[in-house]
């Protein structure tokens, strides 16, 4: 494997992957998309696109790591929410609040994410961290409901939250409810809570 | 205006119009999504794309009429599903299973019908077809709240019962339950169902 490295910067391997990820995500942030190449993510870390292959053979590769890196933050911000009340109820409004939010602060990551892009992917990073994601609404389901993590009935709450939480999302990100005479914190709070109350 | 047709047709005003819609949309179907020409949705009634400047300024106006078409048969289909049974929730239900059947039907009218691409616009055709569509879901609650059409109480309710099944139609146009192990009929069947139960 021939790289040249025209930085001065040294990546250790987890390290350099870790940067490119990063850089992608900001070129995200910047463009609005995802419509930037491989070789620009390189350039924004201080290598040459033969050094980013080591660690992504196309931009594809490179597209999953960052959806799989968006799902673990999402994973997280889900659980933040939870943290926000001490009662399944709340704790579940919680998670369905930072569902929106999430969405809202990171609309290409968002759309990334849930675009049938990464479907039939056999990826297991991307596959994990997608579970790991919504094992977070079904945990906080099973809770609330009194029953197993595994049951059908979760299963089908889980889906039906995230069913919820996901509209809305769109609904918000696609510009639906900006002739809406409410305030898009008020709305999605009533949304929210009054399909869990 | 100096229009010329090529075709051995005779359009009135109104048909014109709504041969180019008609083929614009059959466009979309074949396509799979909105990438072509004003002038290959004339060339398909078999005008010059002279002709359809008279309906449409440009590939935007016709666009709009699209999506206002769009609206009027997703509202008819709203309406059509809820007369699938006699009782207030039933046929709340059945407007809902309508909704994520017509997008599954028609994916990327459903994905022009409420991308951004519409926002902002004061097309009166577009937003008219669009809240009478919204209004059969309000109407549906209304009835099985037992409240005014215009009460706050109703507007959140038909925003929840929206965001559901807007989200499960997304979710479905992306995959992203392929891998569950329930079939979609079901699935869709006992999100919807349990929702309003």
């Amino acid at each position: 494997m021939y790289t040249v490295s025209t930085s001065n910067h040294r990546y250790h391997h987890g390290n350099l992957r870790q940067a490119l990820v990063d850089a992608a995500l900001a070129l995200m942030v910047e463009t609005g998309g995802t419509d930037f190449s491989l070789r620009e993510a390189a350039r924004r870390v201080g290598v040459t696109v033969n050094a980013s292959y080591r660690h992504f053979r196309n931009k594809d590769a490179l597209m999953v790591a960052i959806a799989a890196e968006g799902f673990r933050r999402f994973g997280r911000a889900l659980m933040e929410g939870a943290l926000e009340a001490d009662d399944p109820q709340g704790r579940l409004l919680g998670s369905g609040r930072a569902y929106v939010r999430f969405a809202r602060a990171n609309p290409s990551l968002f759309r990334l994410m849930f675009s049938s892009f990464n479907v039939g992917r056999q990826e297991e990073e991307l596959t994990l961290a997608g579970n790991q994601a919504f094992d977070v609404l079904k945990s906080g389901l099973a809770t609330f409901l009194d029953k197993p993590a595994d049951s059908p009935d979760v299963a089908v709450a889980a889906l039906r939250a995230w069913s919820l939480a996901h509209g809305l999302s769109y609904l918000i990100l696609d510009g639906q409810l900006a002739h809406l005479p409410l305030d898009e914190d008020t709305l999605i709070e009533r949304v929210i809570s009054n399909h869990a109350g």
